[in-house]
């Protein structure tokens, strides 16, 4: 389907496509073309929804607008005046007639929704001529010069780039004239009044309110356009990792007026409650107000059920679009509509943002009636809200009920516990020097999307549970409390009030967003359950995907977690991790490093081989003859050396090792790295000091025929680090063979199951995967090291660059979070192909911290890996973008079949 | 004709070829099954020169013999007998019959010469019954027992493991208590005599003699293939880089008896001068001795061309041969012979070792004598021997003449200066700490190489010209001089002696290896230059090659010597090495690194633009018109810090650049890295800050102008460094551009001809090749990061392990001197492949350390590279294994052609 717009956009060069009653140009399969607000627009239409008519510009004319130095591309104001003509005809009035005005909304929209752009300018058209017009057309004065006051405001904000707040003094001085506190209880002469005082303040700053309606068009499709390369839209789009648009559409339709009196409103709602998935609308709306009143959060709306009462015929032709709309387009929607004196408009429909509950409850659901199937379901809940569900809950909400301070709006669940900070800046900065703090704030700009996303949680004095705080902390699965009327925040002097309790900076609050609750203090965390309507996705999931899933675990503990989050094997088990679980432990250590023999080295192996035969042996119980992958010591010795004072370093290890201060200082001097990342590491350390992983080999057959003789089952991959070419493997796998045999010859030939392996880490080792397959049985891409060394980034140095590399778009993201598919998978298709051409049953995996991220999962199935491999909490995560890989790849094989 | 040993090897298992007068299995071309040794006796046999009769195990026996766990395959020892019966009969003696005993010499002999291995056993065969038989059949008692005890001592030395020294001491003790001096003065009785107190020797240390010459010859063999294997020879294959090869060759012979009085001697001999390449038989000769004497380097040989005189029937013989074999081999030829009784015979030939000088003259003037053609010649030199012609010279020999202690052989040509050492293991050592030594020995043994190829020169007080220390020095191209009479060397005490002059460890001292000199003190160097046969011989290399040779230069100096060296432009000019040239400079960039603000940054880059230009400039007009690339700045800004006590560091530069110190003390704490390699550097400096790189590309185009303005003509190609996306190449290259066209159009529209280009030295450009060419006009292969980075390899932390991955055979040399054609070279062909692919006229070239080095350039000249860029003394080599590679390539391909 997505075809169709592709071959539209490169056969004709059409700008504008229109959407009415009489002529719908696009449908909901153009969203890259349309954007996803035009696409829907032109699909309600289509379907036969009551939608004001209008026109979308598409996304490619934006990035001509910007190619072209900021000008509309040849033609296309030709074109946008056509579809003008077109809805002109519909609504029988005219753009700039002040006999019968036509009024207009502009309205960006992109393939994606994106709270960084220009959101909406509202009754576009008019001017001192047309309010009169409208005016007489209306028979209420007061609601033609409400609506121009507010238009002078909404443009001179976002078009002309007027403060906001410059408008709101005006308006507030006016109301402390006329000694009033509702905007409502200005007359139409004051609102005159106020249009002279609000073209006044564009005047104070040398701007000019343009008069011509055509012009007022013109100049906000720029702003539209502009709107997608400001800076908010590019942090927007680097920290959503959003890539590959063209630009944003900009949607130009005839007004519906919610602020006509009081059979008028203007609501936003949800086909289900996006929280909690429970299947019933979910929403509010505001009575004689217009859309933008809702969304900013500044008046505290009415719950969507009351417009039964209030406007009973609209709320039943709601009920009746939301359920078509749902059966229409298989998903629950995001509603935005306008009542005009009682007839409903539809303005906008969307898929809703949802909670991970949400996400897996109307899934199940929505199986169950019948509107999807069960691959529909699980493509329906995306990875990231299966992290939401496993985020930490409180341990026990019972016990903080002491502490509670006041309640707002659950606007996004979870629960998030943190130091206060009251500005998006210092939320960014306390975060960045490793502090968790929740941000408070009277309410929430597309400015602050950066310090919430380094928050824990959201906290909003102001707004409801579709205000920007809650759409945008919604997304990303953070906890947000809102519309909090007992809290009072004061910004400037970073201190909050609520209830008679003082929140000062750095003071640690709990937020619980599934309750609304704001609690005193560092309330504890329990980690997250599968369970219930999750069991029953994961089993669709599970019964799907191709990829293993198997976790990285240093411990029993750890071991054991993952087994019920779905892990199934150990592929990266680090043993330089049990290392430092003692004082004894990282003594002996100590000691194996400053031996000046060998014999000394020997001495100080012996002396760690009972407690690393103890730890493999808890772990290999712990899966029960899973596969578990275990790595031979991989970090640089100077790792576990002690921190402080050298000559204090040197003296306690000479003192513990026996031997004397001079020899401890120099062999720590020549442990000493420019550059430890390409060090003396990984496999470097067995070849050179094989009997470390001598010692390493036996203590895993030890704890292996252990295990056996006690009637476990084993499976136990050795994997060797670090490896750049087969000699260095074919050198340390003969250690691991001879020591493997040798335990098993000592313990009455038990013959444990054993393959060795090695990590694919380094960029040789990939271009050389033919040779190292030929000694290897498995691999796995450590994508950690490969990606350093494929990019040249140090992980620890680069937060010197990154921010400014995202910034200006020369990264999409970070790729230590997703990997790169271009460079780094490059190098793992080739030496996939290679290994498996030499080893046709290699057996392909990988244990980056990337192996839990949804599209390098997708990319890693279509690549042909067998397992990936992550942390325990990101298993599950990990199970579902497998089986939506697999899924999405049998559609798009069925689909080519079809050709 | 390789392929014909080869096909060989493979259809039949043929272990042992004959040679001899009736039947000669083997021929010169069988050099890799039969070793360079076996190859040329059977050659030698088969153009009818004197060759006593023998037989060789091929080298792939050696390789079966170590797989198969030191045993011989099955069916080898038949055909060693089955070779013998074919010695013993051409021979008329048997071995093991006293009636009439058949002597056999044992030697190693690889496809490639080795010093490292065992090299003979000569006078198998005897035992103490044979002696008796040899006595009675010679008629000469003592030189059967002088045989004899040779045999027990040698036999015992390089088969049994014993010390030679204990044999020695028999000797030297014999002689006494006969209070004898020579070995002559011994009678036969006494040399009986000095048979038992040898076998004593074995007794002692529990080792039994094997009486039986059959199991004598078992186990020479075993010790041959033994030492192929042995540490010595590791090291030596690691030293030179020798790989690929199956193992070593044994040779058994009949031996021919140099001992039998004043008309029989020994020699080796050159058939031209291998230090200057002078057109005469040049080497030495023992009367009354066996071939290990002369090279041993115990007894000082006489002249060559005395033995015109001694023994005029064997000299015409031998100027006969040496004649006929340079026809056949065509090429100077190191010879070994003996002459039994007047009688000549050839033991060995091969191609001769020779010094750069003495390769050109040869090439030169064997074009000359028609004997090759140009395209041979340019073969016969190495690039290793212009290296050698290019070392340094002594600035003024006539100035030193005050300071030389004495005179000792010119043994390798070329002048040393260095601290003197006395053990392999010292040198070695202060070598590590960065001290230039010159290694003092009584006499050098294949123990000593991995010392000797740490020192700079090296002094023999003992040994001719073809002594160990002379061969192995004259193979690397480092300066020797042996055979000092004047010289006692006292290894014990670390001391020497010369004609009153006390050499002490430490001291300096200078050798001149052309003229034998050993000089006091630390002369001053100069220089090489190319001129004579030199220029000739570059001549017809140039006319060869494809690829351009260009060098890294940072100075107009630099530039100025390249050109000298025939460099056609700069393949790399580093500006930041131009940031230290001085006190003014140094400090500007401090303050530009400390700046505060972006204003601060402006105005010390601004103090810093006339400074580059005027470098930029001066290389511009010396390299007149060639091509000139210069990078962006690349190294951490941390690097152009002061070194010292932290505190005073940031007080200073507080001070200089009128910042706080703790602002200084910030931003040094900010630009600390953990791993420098992959941290803030290369093009991430240029894009964070585009001030740095609008300066520099100012500098540029500022500079061309003027150079143009006054007549110049300029190729200006600007490169990005460190990039590893489009992305990031777009960002620069556009900056480049308009500041260049401001420069221009500031100028007058003066139009420089200029190119933007980037290093490929990141992993991930090399995949992304394709992408970045878009934006490229040129690649250059950045090798040493891109081996860094694919290896995973830190230079500056390599040394940890690589002596160990090169003793261990993991990595065949170090990465960094010669391409790693099978990793980095994978990338390196992607690139190109992928580069072209998307430009088809991109440039692409090379500047990293390894573009100088001949394996190297002949893999690039393969791989389709435009060009390499190397240091300015390696552009010579780099030229000559250009030209070679050119040629081998044409060679190749009429070769296919013909097929
Ligand atoms: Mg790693
Ligand atoms: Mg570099």
């Amino acid at each position: 389907v997505a075809a169709s717009a592709a071959v539209a956009t490169e056969i004709s060069t059409q700008r504008v496509y229109v959407f009415g009653k009489s002529k719908s140009e696009g449908d909901a399969s153009m969203k890259q073309l349309l954007g996803g607000k035009g696409a829907n627009l032109a699909e309600m239409s289509r379907i036969g929804l009551s939608v004001p008519p209008g026109l979308t510009i598409t996304t490619n004319t934006c990035a001509d607008f910007h190619s072209n130095g900021r000008q509309l591309p040849p033609g296309c104001w030709e074109e946008v005046l056509a579809g003008l003509r077109a809805v002109e005809a519909e609504m029988g009035c005219k753009l700039g007639d002040p006999a019968a005005p036509l009024l207009l909304s502009v309205r960006s929209g992109a393939a994606v929704s994106m709270p960084g752009m220009m959101d909406t300018v509202l009754n576009l058209g008019l001017n001192d001529a047309c309010v009169e017009g409208l005016a007489a057309r209306s028979g209420d004065p007061r609601f033609a010069y409400d609506a121009y006051r507010r238009f002078l405001d909404m443009y001179g904000d976002v078009v002309m780039g007027i403060p906001h707040h410059l408008f709101e003094e005006q308006l507030e001085k006016l109301k402390s004239e006329r000694m009033v506190s509702e905007d409502t209880a200005l007359s139409a002469a004051d609102l005159r009044l106020l249009v002279g005082r609000y073209k006044q303040v564009y005047g104070r700053l040398g701007k000019v309110f343009p008069e011509d309606p055509y012009e007022q068009l013109r100049l906000a499709i720029y702003a539209v356009f502009d709107s997608w390369q400001s800076e908010r839209a590019n942090v927007y789009r680097s920290v959503n990792g959003i890539t590959g648009l063209a630009g944003t559409a900009v949607n130009v339709q005839a007004m519906a007026f919610g602020n006509m009196g009081p059979t008028s409103g203007t609501g936003v709602c949800f086909t289900r409650n996006p929280s909690t998935g429970e299947r019933k609308l979910y929403g509010e709306y505001l009575i004689n107000a217009q859309g933008e009143d809702v969304v900013a959060g500044i008046r505290t709306p009415e719950p969507i059920e009351t417009l039964a009462r209030t406007l009973p015929g609209a709320y039943r032709q709601l009920i009746d679009n939301c359920a078509l709309l749902e059966k229409h387009y298989k998903d629950m929607q995001d509603i935005e509509f306008t009542v005009q004196e009682g007839q409903l408009f539809m303005l906008q429909c969307r898929g809703g943002k949802r909670t991970g509950a949400a996400a897996v409850r109307i899934a199940v659901e929505m199986v169950e009636e019948g509107l999807v199937d069960p691959d529909t379901a699980v493509l329906m809940v995306e990875p990231g809200h299966l992290d939401q569900l496993l985020h930490p809950q409180f341990a026990d909400e019972a016990s903080y009920k002491g502490d509670v301070m006041g309640t707002g709006l659950p606007a996004s669940p979870g629960a998030a516990v943190g130091q206060a900070v009251f500005t998006a800046e210092d939320a960014e900065a306390w975060r960045a020097s490793g502090l968790p703090v929740v941000l408070v704030r009277r309410e929430t700009s597309p400015e602050d999307v950066k310090g919430m996303y380094s928050a824990e949680g959201v906290l909003c004095q102001l707004g409801g549970m579709t205000s920007h705080a809650a759409v945008v902390a919604r997304g990303w699965g953070k906890p947000c409390v809102t519309g909090c009327a007992d809290l009072q925040v004061d910004e400037h002097n970073k201190v909050a009030r609520i209830n008679g309790h003082e929140i000062r900076q750095g003071d640690f609050i709990s937020l619980n967003g599934s309750s609304g609750e704001i609690i005193r203090g560092k309330q504890p965390l329990a980690p997250p359950e599968l369970a219930g309507d999750l069991g029953r996705f994961m089993a669709w999931v599970d019964a799907r995907r191709r990829l293993g899933v198997l976790t990285n675990a240093d411990t029993p503990e750890d071991a054991e977690e993952a087994r019920k989050f779905g892990a199934e094997g150990i592929g990266l088990c680090r043993t330089e991790h049990m290392f430092f679980a003692s004082e004894e432990r990282i003594a002996t250590v100590r000691r194996m490093i400053v031996a000046q023999t060998k014999e000394a080295r020997l001495k100080a192996l012996a002396d760690l081989l009972p407690f690393q035969r103890a730890d493999f042996e808890g772990i290999l119980r712990a899966m029960d003859g899973l596969p578990v992958t275990i790595r031979l010591l991989d970090p640089p010795l100077h790792e576990f050396l002690p921190d402080g004072e050298m000559t204090e370093v040197c003296e306690a290890l000479a003192r513990d090792a026996g031997v004397t201060v001079d020899e401890v200082y120099g062999t720590i001097e020549k442990l000493q790295e420019v550059n430890p990342m390409l060090g003396f590491r990984g496999c470097r350390l067995g070849v050179t000091y094989p009997e470390i992983t001598e010692m390493q080999v036996r203590a895993m057959f030890e704890a292996a025929v252990q295990v056996m003789n006690s009637g476990g089952v084993v499976q136990l991959d050795i994997m060797v680090p670090l490896v750049g070419t087969a000699a260095e493997l074919r050198n340390q796998e003969q250690l691991v063979r001879r020591v493997g045999e040798q335990v098993m010859s000592e313990h009455g030939n038990v013959r444990v199951p054993y393959r060795v392996g090695t990590m694919i880490e380094v960029p040789r080792a990939a271009l050389q995967a033919g040779s190292i397959a030929t000694v290897a049985e498995f691999f796995s891409f450590g994508t950690n090291d490969l990606t350093q060394m494929t990019f040249g980034y140090s992980r620890d140095d680069i937060g010197k660059f990154l921010p400014t590399y995202l910034e200006k778009g020369i990264l999409p993201y970070d790729p230590f979070q997703v990997l790169d598919q271009e460079g780094v998978g490059e190098l793992i298709r080739f030496a996939v192909e290679r290994g498996r051409t030499a080893r046709p049953d290699l057996k392909i995996g990988i244990c980056g911290e990337q192996g839990g991220e949804p599209n390098t999962v997708a990319f890693l199935h279509d690549v042909g890996l067998d397992y990936v491999s992550c942390s325990p909490f990101r298993v599950p995560i990990a199970r579902l973008a497998a089986g939506q890989a697999a899924i999405r790849s049998a559609r798009k094989q069925a689909a080519a079949a079809k050709q």
